[in-house]
């Protein structure tokens, strides 16, 4: 991975650390290859936008071919609406506190905005908040596939769907995310394998009750090279669009498509073989542990052992890596959707270092 | 702690969930009792803001009698200078990336500023950054007190603060970090003690060189209990304002004295004995371990056991606590500053749940 430190290097005085740095040329490719895969197998690619939080690269996915966007939460829905995306799926069971009720009604009004459902309390707290306009508002319905998160039992779903047929929402298919599938390279496909029995079964469940299903709706980043079963009609995939050591780790993806890494300064080296980085939880979040560390140094096998808010410890290799106070280098991350909202912008280059653009994490502070 | 879901209760239906909640009363006393505190030990208060980036609390911090604040980086100094702070310590070595020396020169011109320094490179790259106005930059050198992080050898100090004077700057003093207090409740004192060595060495250092020292400054809120030998000026805990889980372990703080939680909804129910809150990552960051677990549910014993982004699992222990989907229950984190910087605002209440305001996290994105 030494080409990020040749691009970081290109652009280096232009850049205050710690800050992410994203190689354009790299993205375009892990963007349009999705695409590629997606059309090779007939599925639509709704890409989650929680790795980005941003509307510049939302708009790219859309413009390589993605029919929509897939949210977090209501706040991430109501940035991407605002600026235009018509097209969203909120892919969690939303309970409706406070004033997102209304947030989710006003939403509706100018967006196809689809939300998920996986039981019935928050089914009519839902349809409640909508009033009149319940029919605005389409519901999928989680199923659980083993990650044992959020999730109805796949052939619960068909009541669900009946229910929110009956308070006038407009039930469209099932959805679900095969979290476990994270766990090893081995994981990948027996979670994708769950995933196919879940959705199957779910719209089973569905068909069944009388309601069709439109939307068949899979995750995720290391499982979607497996997800291409004929009952799957769109996939769900986040990191992709950045990947990270933790996607490279499960084979998910190569180093050489990781497409950010943070920026860090050398900042103090009076601790024999450490240097002191300017990248710390603030920058990175805590994502790692002692075994994998917290963070890679691209290039070297330098990996930071330790994290403060503002400090990150890297323990010096054998070797000829001896980077002095001032040096700044490329730290990839482990997983890198919580390092972009650690930050108010992107700053964009390509594998030249020939360009720079900032681009603002649109979506970072709205988390409810 | 029941009494922090008494006061969630009172708030509850204008809480979007999930969202930092603030007892204003408590974090009153906080700010009281550190104030005192250092009063009656002779040591001025410095808070690091780093725990809430929220302009509206440093004031108050100040209004109680704290002399000035602590920053953790340029843009953080930026943003409470640019709200009126005048009297700003950046307690870090920062090398001048990027636009960072023109930014620090930019700060001091209207700001008492106050800059830490760990290194003879970063001495000379702010001096030329500062140009001709070196003169109006204050410079505390950093020495180790045992963390193994950054900081000088203590017997470093004056030659450190020789070069700095040399060229132009103005050397006011030494500053350390006792962060190995955090390790256990035994590691308080002990690194307390390590401090006041360390200080009082760089002091000499320093008055071997004819540099007098002003400022000695200590941390932190684990080790401020024991910080109060002669030879210290000044104290720059940060923590203290909230609270949080980890300060309680290490007896800093009592439970009662936790000034902050997060609101966050039961959202999914479906695995037997667990319930899914809308609290993950992204509300919470990951701070914790298997052991301690990623924050736990004030007035019982149940604790999260496992975060995503989004989600947040909580096995329920034994016993009457089964929460209803869409009950919004009271989280307290571990470790309360990485909770603060993922959201826009804080929601400030009192320990009645009698009032309700909205403060910005103003220096939240600030990060470098």
């Amino acid at each position: 991975m030494n080409r990020l430190q040749r691009a970081l290097d290109a652009i280096v005085e232009r850049v205050d650390t710690p800050a992410p740095i994203v190689l354009a040329d790299v993205m375009q490719d892990n963007i349009d290859r999705m695409q590629s895969f997606a059309a090779q197998h007939n599925l639509d690619v709704r890409p989650h936008v929680k790795t980005h939080k941003c509307v510049e690269i939302g708009r790219r996915q859309v413009d390589a071919g993605a029919i929509g966007i897939t949210a977090g939460n209501v706040g991430e829905a109501e940035v991407f609406a605002a600026a235009g995306f018509d097209d969203i799926f909120i892919a969690y069971p939303v309970w409706p506190t406070g004033r997102k009720g209304a947030r989710i009604r006003r939403l509706a009004e100018t967006t196809r905005l689809r939300l998920g459902v996986d039981n019935f309390a928050a089914i009519d707290a839902i349809a409640d908040a909508m009033e009149d306009d319940a029919g605005r508002l389409q519901v999928v319905v989680e199923v659980d596939c083993g990650a044992r998160r959020s999730g109805a039992p796949p052939d619960a779903a068909g009541d669900l769907a009946t229910l929110a047929r009956k308070r006038g929402l407009v039930p469209v298919g099932v959805f679900t995310y095969p979290g476990h599938g994270s766990a090893s390279p081995d994981a990948r496909k027996r979670a994708a394998h769950d995933q196919e029995a879940a959705l199957t079964a779910a719209v089973h469940s569905l068909n069944a009750a009388g309601i069709s299903t439109a939307v068949v709706s899979a995750g995720s980043t290391p499982t979607v090279e497996f997800s291409t079963s004929s009952v799957i009609t769109e996939i769900r995939p986040g990191e992709y669009v950045f990947n990270d050591l933790n996607n490279s780790r499960l084979g998910a993806c190569t180093e050489d498509q990781i497409a950010l890494f943070v920026a860090g300064a050398v900042v103090s080296d009076w601790v024999s073989d450490q240097r002191i980085l300017d990248v710390g939880t603030k920058a990175l979040s805590r994502e790692g542990n002692l075994e994998i560390g917290y963070g890679a140094v691209a290039g070297t096998s330098a990996v930071l052992s330790k994290l403060n808010e503002y400090h990150g410890f890297l323990p010096l290799p054998a070797g000829d890596f001896r980077p002095s106070v001032g040096t700044v280098i490329p730290v990839v991350p482990n997983h890198v959707c919580p390092v972009v909202i650690n930050f108010e912008e992107l700053i964009v280059t390509d594998s030249t270092g020939a360009s720079l653009q900032r681009w603002p994490v649109d979506a970072r502070g709205f988390l409810n």
